[in-house]
């Protein structure tokens, strides 16, 4: 044999080895594999890390934090915002808009302001955005709460929340304070934010074209929305130019469109694109919803609606799950795992999390990328 | 009349105005004195306004913060150090030193070293710094535990409670991890911490020769410590050099030291000097109560020792009332007040405040200083 020979054998041998392992053990194959080095289109966009350029630099978008709050909230309101400025705004002072049916008291004003360097503004909601309209019939949505109340629905019996619900599916993103911004991201009283949030996420947003982004997916009570998913197809089918064809629509059905799976984002915490909403295709979606009366004759929350306008209307890499953002609205939770735990410093316990639950929608969302 | 005599008549008047309103209006007197503009000799030093110095420097002292937990502690020490870490350490970067009778698991290492860019150390406490000594008669133990039990005394019937007691009250200062620092900043799991605090406690402390800092004082209970006191008068008697003429020893007795108020500082917060729980002093103090088996066949507190230690071997001026750091230990917290609270930007209500309870010792801290 020619030392060629030896080397030649030696490679064949070490070929070889490499191929047995690689289907024989898949954290081998994994590690090794070049295609790690290139990215998947099999995979959700959120699985490519966030680049650091969105944390090093002093572009900002134009974005607030918008939160609907009443004067009775304030303790809870505080213990967010404070949240919000350790994690994230202490750095990039993004103004603050709030938002009452009522005005808000003199004291509520004094503490959120001192709570935060950045701007804070408060507007008060004009009557017709948030009262049940003359229009709605009002025996029917008695009806309709009566029965609710007898089948134990949450909040069934609830007009201020049926208010809520409507004022956050078609008003919120038009109050006069509001409109000089494009991007927003909504805050309730008493979360909990687990993780820093070193980057922002709004620039991210707006760079790479997102549209809405979410931290938590589940399904909704059927007995909330019975006819939501008619008055949607019947929508779809009188206006099919405003849905691209790379939608979102998988996320909510399972049958192509025939019938509703129930998932949605879960719209407590929300970060989005004002101008979305305030788009042609989901004004008149809203519209056609509202004529319905379905906010008032059954519960449509605010999360299926804006759920199925962000799935219908965007393209489907448009909507962003933040991955990294450790979140807790009760009862459930989203507490980063792996790389993205221990960079954003995450206090919440990795194995609380509601992601792989089977409540969870999270598996549908991965899915409109394989 | 002569424009003159106009005049004087006029200032005259005023004058005569101005005497009336202060001494019928409080309000107008404290507004309008000239001494605001003095430092009172007869006010408390922590109504001095901490300067500006001790948040914009590159100094650092001696001092790491000290936790004292167990494994199943984890949750509740991740909220207590994501808290300080938002607070206060992201801007000074002091080490955490964690203290455990057993070894610390590696998840606990894990999380605790991933929340913060700080320096982590844990250390495992000896055993005959934790563990009830063998020459107490446990006959007597038990039957005090049982007493307690039957009074509802409590932690009453624990004996790990005694031991932390114990090993708070002489020990924690002399662990290994710790003989390094100076000063100590102590933390328990699932505390609240309200307000920014944007200057170096330690500092301050170390250049004002401050020895003990708090946030809460209150009573004991006395069935914990029916004969702490007599051992105290023992130990002055036979060391009277100990005592410093302008000690606290106020803080501790309305009657000049013949009975105990039950007044003590409560130690689950603490911001100290360790070379001062290890001067001969403290050290033969602790050795005299130590020897009553007190801690065993009562249930004496490391709050009332150190708070005994601190206001009976101190000057009565190191010890200091942090009066802008805004603290929760359930059921008790102390929120700062007026200028302090909006210089903090604290999320704490101004109306949830235990200083002026009528179970809280401040106004026995205050009057040392009148």
């Amino acid at each position: 044999m020619t030392p060629m020979r030896y080397v030649l054998l030696v490679l064949g041998l070490l070929i070889s080895l490499h191929y047995i392992l690689s289907v024989s053990h898949e954290e081998y194959a994994r590690k090794t594999s070049l295609s790690q080095f290139l990215p998947s289109k099999h995979e959700p966009p959120y699985k490519t890390p966030i680049p650091e350029y969105y944390g090093n630099n002093t572009r900002r978008a134009n974005a607030a934090i918008v939160i609907l709050a009443r004067n009775g909230d304030l303790s809870g309101i505080l213990e967010s915002v404070k949240q919000l400025e350790d994690r994230f705004n202490k750095k990039f002072h993004y103004p603050y808009v709030f938002l009452n049916e009522e005005p808000f008291s003199d004291e509520f004003k004094r503490r959120t302001t001192e709570i935060t360097s950045a701007l804070t503004e408060y507007g008060l909601i004009p009557r017709d955005h948030w009262y049940q309209p003359v229009w709605i019939d009002e025996e029917k949505a008695r009806a309709a709460r009566e029965d609710m109340i007898k089948h134990n629905v949450i909040y069934g019996h609830s007009v201020p929340y049926r208010n809520m619900c409507r004022f956050n599916s078609g008003y919120f993103f038009r109050q006069e304070l509001l409109m000089k911004y494009d991007y927003y991201w909504r805050v309730e009283p008493s979360i909990k934010l687990y993780c820093d949030i070193d980057y922002d996420p709004f620039l991210f947003m707006q760079d790479n074209k997102k549209v809405y982004g979410f931290t938590i997916s589940l399904y909704e009570y059927i007995e909330t929305i019975p006819t939501l998913w008619d008055a949607t197809k019947e929508f779809i089918k009188a206006n099919p130019q405003y849905l691209p064809k790379d939608n979102g629509i998988g996320f909510l059905s399972d049958d192509g469109g025939e019938t509703y799976n129930k998932c949605h984002f879960w719209s407590n915490f929300e970060i989005g694109d004002l101008r979305f909403w305030r788009s042609e295709a989901y004004t008149k979606f809203f519209e056609h919803l509202d004529e319905k009366g379905g906010f008032y004759y059954e519960r449509w929350g605010d999360a299926p609606v804006h759920s199925i306008g962000a799935a219908l209307f965007a393209h489907k890499d448009q909507i962003h799950f933040f991955e990294d953002i450790g979140y807790r609205h009760e009862p459930f939770q989203h507490c980063p795992q792996g790389a993205s735990h221990s960079k954003g410093k995450c206090w919440c316990d990795e194995n609380d999390n509601f992601d792989r639950e089977w409540y969870s929608c999270l598996n549908k969302y991965d899915d409109l990328f394989k």
